[in-house]
């Protein structure tokens, strides 16, 4: 079925009636379409059998579009990334909408073949979803939860309090490119080089990692809150410090300059693309190599080591050569980012 | 951890730093605690070994508080709804919250705790979870979406084609009282009796009736567009023609005033708490034994049944004696319903 050009959303979409129907199979079923979401039941059924990762995020990014991506790829992105840190390979999507009434429905197939796309690349399938409509004023656009689920190889034992001294940090590539680049569309800014999201999905980058070495301990994609976040959540759950070195981060050197101009400080950017990796000292070389081979992870670099401390706690060692505490960021610097 | 009281959410509790933790700590680790949640990991680690339904909803009912539950409730039952109604057994629950700046946390605890008390009646966990926080305006207070994974035991084979001619149509209960409570209490309409909303989890029920027949083809939970919606699903995707009797649908006398006074069709009004199952035949009495005999199905009926047809039809056989389609409903009666 054909989806009528220049049609907005109704509040009668979301109604559960013929209109649902109409969208489904017009926009939703047409473009996600395989075997098991053709079955259009309200659950999808999936035969497995062993450890499985269970994740949702839902995604409210404002603007819905923007340089390298949008909400589509984003909602979908998030949730592989979150199976992927587990060490699980992403399998499954169920993905709910919320629809402001007016929508253009153009833009929700944009939304949803991005979706899609993203989908592809990152090998899995969108199974079950769920449309609701609200009147107009009672969301902004679209917000899109999406929820997945992996398998966790039996040899793989990931997790965020399994940090040890010694270890090294790897981040996979540079910091703050999603970050910046939805603030500088939001704001309407112009640089010389148009700043992308980094938004892709790390399954294959994490099985690559994976194949490499049995000695990956923990990994963490730092979107919300960013590298700083990151980093703190993993001291506390390990119950270690970490150390990380300043002018060992990589970052776009436009991505440092609108840092300045706006006042920001890169280490609480978001990013939708990039993780963190704890890995032991004897493997981090091969890992490293591994990652470089990978799209994703071509400019992976270690930045830092696990230490014994009494305190969970993580250090800046700054380019001027003095170490701070780097600490769990506290205000909201830029709401909606993802 | 204990929550500060008349505190309002803030943008920063959406932000990935202190105050997200702050909140996940007070609100929801405290109030939904179990052994996977309390890891606190982005994506939850579950056993399991089969077949699995797994689902999604959003839920935006308004307003979040009506007789007989809240967006807390609705929710979680929703969702292990979803699940019940594949044949499986509802086992882990993720929840993603969308919340509106300035949301009052007291009213943000009273929803949990609410989901809380109904995973514990619907014997599931909540294993993981998001929160976001959008700037004022920008959402109506709350949204939340579910997503549930259950195993369908290996016997098990339910689904909405699988209906047969022959087969006894059974609803678990009067219908459209979820419907009606909402906008009554969105009307500030006053009943000399409220009608509150059957809002329930529905595991417990179909678990008894899989147990006393081996021969329940279809089970179906009418929410939104009602039983109207549902059956002409269920007549699509089985390929038959469904015929069901009015006298024997049963409904609240309240219910029936409200509609007459507001101009309703109560077969299109969601319910959040009733069942309608296909069950061969020759078992039909079984399982309706079965069913009343459960607290959630005591009201149960034989409302129809399936007939051979070249087209997928639903008729209703009127209170007058005559034979009309029930056709899929078309516009959007009670917008936010669940």
């Amino acid at each position: 079925m054909k989806t009528e050009r220049g049609k907005n959303i109704l509040l009668a979409h979301g109604s559960g009636g013929r209109l649902t129907q109409e969208l489904i199979g017009s926009v939703f079923g047409r473009t996600l379409s395989n075997a098991i979401l053709d079955k259009m039941d309200d659950s999808a059924v999936v035969k497995l059998d062993g450890n499985l990762a269970f994740t949702i995020d839902s995604h409210v990014v404002s603007p819905l579009f923007f340089p390298g991506g949008d909400i589509g790829r984003l909602s979908l992105t998030g949730t592989v990334n979150d199976l992927a840190m587990a060490g699980a390979e992403p399998l499954y999507i169920c993905a709910a909408f919320v629809i402001e009434e007016g929508f253009p429905q153009d833009d929700l197939e944009s939304i949803v073949s991005s979706m899609s796309l993203a989908a592809g690349e990152a090998g899995v399938q969108v199974v079950a979803g769920d449309t609701k409509v609200v009147e107009r004023g009672a969301a902004d656009g679209v917000f899109i939860t999406t929820s997945g689920i992996g398998l966790i190889p039996a040899s793989v034992r990931i997790s965020s309090s399994a940090a040890r001294p010694g270890d090294a940090v790897i981040v996979s590539g540079t910091i703050g490119d999603h970050g910046i680049a939805i603030l500088s569309k939001r704001q309407g800014m112009d640089f010389q080089t148009e700043i992308r999201s980094d938004c892709a999905p790390l399954g294959g980058l994490v099985a690559t990692m994976l194949d490499a070495s049995r000695r990956v301990r923990t990994l963490r994609d730092p979107t919300r809150g960013g590298l700083a976040a990151t980093l703190n959540e993993i001291a506390a759950a390990s119950g270690v410090a970490i150390e990380v070195d300043e002018s060992s981060i990589p970052f776009r050197s436009e991505v440092r300059a609108a840092c300045e101009l706006l006042g920001l400080d890169p280490l609480v950017l978001a990013n939708e693309g990039k993780l963190v990796a704890f890995v032991a000292r004897q493997d981090a070389d091969k890992v490293l190599s591994a990652m470089r081979g990978h799209a994703y992870g071509a400019g992976a670099v270690i930045i830092g080591e696990v230490q014994e401390s009494e305190k969970p706690r993580v250090y800046l060692r700054t380019l001027l050569g003095s170490r701070r505490i780097l600490s769990m960021p506290t205000g909201e610097q830029l709401p909606r980012i993802c």
